[in-house]
């Protein structure tokens, strides 16, 4: 590999505000910052020095510099973090000095990247930096930090250990295949076999509950025009209206609403009414509320005494979960619910508090029995287990079928090579390419 | 005064980003954030420390963590500042539990406020950080550098003394006002009048170039439809697009394009045709670009050829700078230009260069001819020195009408305090609150 340049970027979030911090990166970052200092003592490691910044012989700003040496940074090269004040014309300026002096602009992600690169972290903790950056709510930052922590991926080295085993196993019985006798002994063999398959299932299945975290869980408000959908969706907003961010690769809908509920985030969508109509332009709002109910993971079917009409809906509703709400219990006096539905009146604001119990119970009750497990949020890891599944199958197989050793090895290696993958001891450039690119600059 | 508190926001720009940077001031900055790390033992001063930051007993996230003591920090207080991952739920959590500590949400300005309060620096500097954050052009930047570094406040300074020799020198005539002679050289007392009118005058007129600095120098392109002013804009556009930013208190037009030519911003408005028309559509059309051109500063007039009909046009261009253009050279063979016509090919890109240079030739001959006298760019500052120009033609009246010496005194005091508030040495709440709530929060 050719010996790395040194790159700079504005690390701090895009805009106008008091503070930008610009983070140079490589073996040149002392030498492409010392020209812009009036400064020209050398910085002692780790000391902010407060110094005027130079554009040729005039003042470009006043900031902060801190060098962190190599390996004792971010990235594990040589680090200057520079913090100056957060306007557009001075970072820009500051940057383009920088490239004046040797500096290169990074890539998005490349900070990471090179982390990654130089062993500071592995592939997983490297993707969960853009995780925390992303996170809106409590579980998907808890989650993101397990992960940067490095526990999912000593999580994921502990299965790695028992595919070792079940491999030298294997060899064993390589080792005396020209005699043609299965000599390891088939029951650990089976046994480590059947833990491998166990930990594998439950990791693959957590991404069901760490999608959930991460991307916020769908729900679909469904009911009657009237029955009160939009005046229940404003209740619930109330309080609870989660923190708004971008999330990478997700579309939103326009009339998503985000809203936090014990450190989880739903995105709910009010949907037009469901009632059977030959109106074409009603027929389109209906066919949107299908829609938001397919994508749905929850559906809150609000009712104010009436059934729903359209007939496609039970077909849409057969696999979710459906929470029923009786709206505008406040109108009916002495009103009884049925046990399966909670009543509500959105309007006086009781019943909320059942209500958001009811949508958050479920994973609640999920996360606690995963306990310290791995919970993947992440869709490439995700792929990876469905890999390793396949791989652990074939390899049951073989062995049932009592398929020669060394074939049989070939799947147990798939399954390593698939397991590398997530932490990065397997990784080509098109494949960091791509994971690195969803990341920020200056990260 | 009572003691401060200790205030704590996010100084990055909001949104998300690799890192954003919390700020914490006021006495209590190292109580109120010590609880939230892992490391217990003392922070040195200005050591950048990589900490855990803690959530109750969990990871909130990974950071660095600097301690400014009193007085060397920005506001003069003890001062910590937190380097987090730029999450919108790290920075909101990490500010809620600094509340749970004992800190305040900090108000938009209030660190730099502090600063002024602490006496890091007067008034006009710390409204030169606002300005320095605002600036979207290498000569706005400049101008608040000047601004911040106290180059300024040095010069109104300068015009203090003189003040306050003219004051002594009525003072003198004050103790023989008994006698009811006028004592005081009056040779001498007139001519400082007259040196300080001199600068005050040039100082009040200099803003109309530190405005145009500040605030992007209008531009109106008109001409008959078709005449190729969207093309001009475009072509004009190529290289020079400036670094967008909102610059507060301006409204912008939604059509206006920013363009930096020699480190000065030009705002460009492309306005409809002016024909003269009975359409009503059109005539709306019309209404806008006159607006557009009673705002502008320059007029490019764009004529392909034809003469602009509409009656109005002479009117409001009449004490505006106009840069005649001739487009579409192109097209016409052997074409001369008379002397007051710049030809232009937007097309092609040819005489785009000489607009350029003749739209920004008289800001720049008329910045040379400033050399280092005060430019002002701030609005407060111009109406401060409009009243002391007042209050000192009402000095030169009452001496020339031999009004009481105590009475003229008043005007000379009042210049003072004119003076004053612009640096800071008079002020009171109410102006501060009005400064400061127009700086973003963190800083």
């Amino acid at each position: 590999m050719k010996s790395p340049d040194t790159i700079a970027a504005v690390a701090t979030p895009p805009g106008v505000g008091g503070v930008a911090v610009v983070r140079i990166s490589g073996p040149d970052a002392i030498a492409v910052t010392m020209p812009l200092l009036r400064r020209k003592d050398a910085l002692a490691p780790r000391h902010a020095y407060h110094v005027t910044i130079l554009d040729g012989s005039q003042t470009l700003d006043d900031g902060i510099v801190v060098y962190y040496p190599s390996p004792n940074s971010y990235t594990g090269e040589d680090t200057v973090e520079m913090s100056c004040h957060g306007s557009r014309y001075v970072t820009q300026r500051l940057l383009e000095l920088l490239v004046t002096h040797g500096a290169r602009l990074a890539k998005p992600g490349e900070f990471t990247m090179r982390a990654f690169l130089g062993g500071k972290m592995d592939l997983a903790q490297a993707e969960a930096v853009a995780d925390i950056i992303d996170a809106t709510s409590e579980s998907a930052h808890t989650l993101a930090t397990r992960q940067l922590s490095g526990q999912v991926s000593r999580q994921f080295d502990d299965l790695r250990s028992q595919f070792v085993e079940l491999a030298s196993l294997l060899e064993l019985e390589l080792d005396f295949s020209d005699e043609d006798v299965e000599f390891a002994d088939r029951t650990k063999l089976l046994a480590t076999l059947d833990a491998i398959e166990d930990v594998s299932r439950r990791t693959a299945e957590s991404f069901r509950l760490g999608n959930a975290i991460k991307n916020g869980i769908p729900v679909a408000i469904v009911g009657q025009p009237n029955a009160g959908k939009s005046t229940l969706l404003n209740a619930l907003l109330g309080d609870d209206r989660a923190i708004v961010s971008d999330i990478a690769g997700t579309t939103r809908d326009t009339i998503e609403e985000l809203v936090t509920i014990d450190g989880f985030l739903f995105r709910f969508v009010d949907t037009a009414g469901l009632r059977h109509s030959d109106d074409p332009l009603e027929s389109a709002g209906i066919e949107r509320s299908l829609r938001a109910v397919q994508r749905a993971d929850v559906v809150i079917l609000v009712d104010d005494g009436d059934t729903i009409e359209e007939p496609r809906f039970a077909e849409a509703v057969a696999d979710k979960r459906v929470i029923h709400v009786r709206n505008k219990v406040d109108l009916v006096l002495g009103y009884s619910a049925p046990s399966d539905v909670i009543p509500v009146s959105a309007k006086l604001g009781t019943g909320l508090d059942e209500l958001r119990h009811s949508l958050v119970e479920p994973y609640l009750v999920m996360r606690n029995s995963m306990a310290d497990a791995p919970i993947l949020a992440n869709a490439r890891h995700y792929e990876a287990f469905l890999h390793i599944l396949d791989d652990v199958e074939r390899t049951r197989e073989g062995l049932s079928r009592h398929i020669p050793t060394d074939l049989v090895m070939v799947d147990v290696r798939d399954a390593l090579y698939h397991l590398g993958q997530i932490t990065g001891q397997v990784s080509n450039n098109e494949l960091l390419d791509t994971i690195f690119s969803r990341f920020c600059i200056g990260k």
